[in-house]
């Protein structure tokens, strides 16, 4: 079928004449459709049976434009094909922590996938203080499954080589290129930034130390192809319940540095961390839920770590080091040297690539609701130079870093600064 | 046509049957043929003109298996496109320092090139101890442009992905991936070292700091995507003569840390320093030659940086650090010392992945030429124990060096040593 953007009448017809579709509904004179997309990049149909609301999928469609600001640009519509065989390859590898696929048409640019009715996207409810007692563990458990499994550390080298050939995805990397590690930091018109920061932001744009830092930041993402990373993978690319985690949107996939994905991770909880000090006036309030968000960062990076040694030492099949390497006496902890030495390299990138996602957000294209949210211009100030400082620092005393708790320790020095 | 493997007269047939080839002739019936591959891998065909020795070219087809020690396993004729493409880029980047490409047949797997009756491959003219007057500027013209110019400091994002992509190379990376930084380290049945180092060769496959570096290392050749590499830049890949330099063999070019390249040409020429022990036993006139490799060394390092540094600061359009990244007091100063700490850190690269390339000579698959002519085995010792020492100390120490001249004053020393 030749491409066509689809609507609300259109994509019915769609779901009735496709056997792999047509099968979630016991009555398809029933269907009824929701476009709940932002119009901007993709649509997203919701589809259901009227009379019956367990019987429900999810359409989405790629524009071949991207609407932003009133411009428009065209956008290779490839990225959908990126988004559904990540979201495939997510439930082979780590099963349950990603919407099921049930379809996928590269033609149309289309992916039909599992409605996550009872999900919510995690931003919001990290605004209203929600605690989500699994979130650690599952997300964790993803992340390590995700980035061990791709990389040269669990499949051979052909094998490595072969998946990273269809994931090459030139178009949504220049996006981040430019959006997370670059114009932010320079003079470009798109940037945006609340003008009580003006000074912090001028300061960053002309703070030598920390370009040099972010330059060498953004070669990493660029060059260095270590496993399939998600590359988008916000707290707005996450659906979560009391029990449950799923990770969506992964358009961005492709083999860069793993650092990157944890890091976006533990920055948009820093994100978060910061925007308390305008959403949550109780201080005693604010400041349990702040020691929540430090103890889920915590857990996020020690049960990751920890899985993710276990899975290498488990499955040490790839073409990285082969066991035979270490055979020899001493070989055992030479090993377990190397795999301390890689985790405390990961931690370090997971450091400054992240931090470059949250420091971009105080002063480039797009915020996070977290801060945008935030109507008073010097409340969502204070917040925004905790984030400012936060990131900076991560960046800059990354080499530094053996432990999360160093990381951490930053958090509550700012934090301290902030209530001083 | 399908593939089918030539032979010297079905070869004839080929090149009458070619546009492309024929015309490099003024007489078709006088063509002859002489067969001078080593029949491992390649088919290696020189045909001339009987009558006017001017009229030549060289046609290289790649067999479908390959024949090592009686043994036998297939190995994808794709090679050959990665060489064929990787020469007519070279010819493309930085014109005259490889052979011309007439023709490239991908069903054949066959490519027609140059003929360089006039040049020597530079392995043996080097332990004869010739000079080349002209070497260091042409090789580091060569490394600068094609390392800078398939680099994101110059490509655009999407151009460099696009050509990153038609260099998905997992076979051929896969065989230096474990000759050059897994198995030499460990037991492994191919390894083949002189008995009379066994002592030192024990000893580096249980030495735990170096084998914890040289996995680092592999893992950057592994995943990173800096620029196209020829990644098997040895001086059996080079040919020369007193005025001209042409590098051949780029079968295994796939996109790599640019060190790689460098620093096997490097430690090649240490490997020939080592070996003078053996082949030069007048002290005088070995010590002379040794202090030519170094100032080549020096000499080839210097202009290589020189110019590619030249070649950024003129064309700074690739998608690494845009110019209005800089754009600012003090930006210009913040550009050279990134350009400085990009330089340092590839200089650090050269000498820790160059010094695998001449460490695996002394316990791998493979030797060297230069070595493995020495007949004497005690004498032969002595060169190969001084390559391990210096190759051992450049990967050690790497992160110390600011210049070439603490790589050199590791081979003085080292050499020093020998003599005392």
């Amino acid at each position: 079928m030749t491409y066509r953007a689809l609507d609300e009448n259109t994509i019915l017809d769609y779901v009735r004449g496709s056997d792999r579709l047509r099968e979630h509904f016991s009555d398809l004179s029933a269907l009824e459709c929701e476009e709940v997309g932002d119009g901007n990049l993709n649509l997203v149909f919701i589809i259901r049976n009227r009379n019956d609301s367990s019987e429900s999928l999810v359409v989405k469609q790629a524009l071949p434009y991207l609407r932003v600001a009133g411009d428009s640009w065209p956008l290779t519509r490839e990225r959908m094909r990126f988004e559904a065989q990540a979201l495939m390859l997510y439930n082979e590898l780590t099963p349950g922590l990603a919407p099921q696929v049930y379809l996928y048409d590269d033609e149309m640019s289309l992916v039909a996938m599992e409605h996550l009715s009872q999900h919510e996207v995690m931003r919001k409810p990290l605004v209203a203080r929600k605690r989500f007692p699994r979130f650690a563990d599952q997300i964790s458990t993803f992340l390590a499954n995700v980035l061990f499994k791709t990389s040269d550390l669990y499949l051979s080298g052909v094998d490595k080589k072969a998946l990273q050939a269809t994931y090459i995805n030139p178009h949504l990397c220049k996006i981040q290129e430019d959006f997370v590690f670059t114009n932010p930091y320079m003079e470009s018109p798109e940037n945006n930034w609340n003008p009580e920061i003006d000074p912090e932001v001028q300061a960053v744009r002309s703070n030598t130390a920390l370009k040099l830092a972010i330059a060498e930041l953004k070669e990493k993402y660029m060059t260095q192809g270590q496993a399939l990373i998600h590359s988008d993978l916000h707290t707005g690319s996450i659906m979560v319940n009391a029990e449950d985690t799923r990770v969506i949107d992964p358009e961005f996939s492709f083999f860069g540095p793993m650092g990157y994905d944890v890091g976006a991770l533990l920055s948009n909880l820093v994100l978060n961390f910061g925007s308390h000090y305008a959403h949550t006036p109780d201080a005693a309030e604010r400041e349990a839920y702040q020691s929540y968000l430090i103890d889920l960062m915590r857990d996020i990076w020690q049960q990751f770590e920890a899985k993710f040694e276990r899975l290498w030492v488990e499955n040490n099949c790839g073409e990285q080091v082969p066991n035979a390497y270490w055979r020899y006496p001493g070989g055992e902890e030479a090993f377990a040297a190397y795999r301390k030495r890689y985790l405390r390299q990961l931690l370090q990138d997971t450091a400054g690539l992240g931090a470059c996602e949250s420091l971009r957000r105080m002063m480039g294209i797009v915020s996070v609701w977290d801060i945008s949210s935030i109507q008073d211009l010097k409340q969502r100030a204070v917040a925004e130079r905790f984030v400012i400082r936060v990131s900076s620092r991560w960046i800059m005393e990354r080499a530094s870093f053996s432990s999360i708790e160093d990381m951490l320790a930053i958090l509550r020095e700012e934090a301290t600064a902030v209530s001083a």
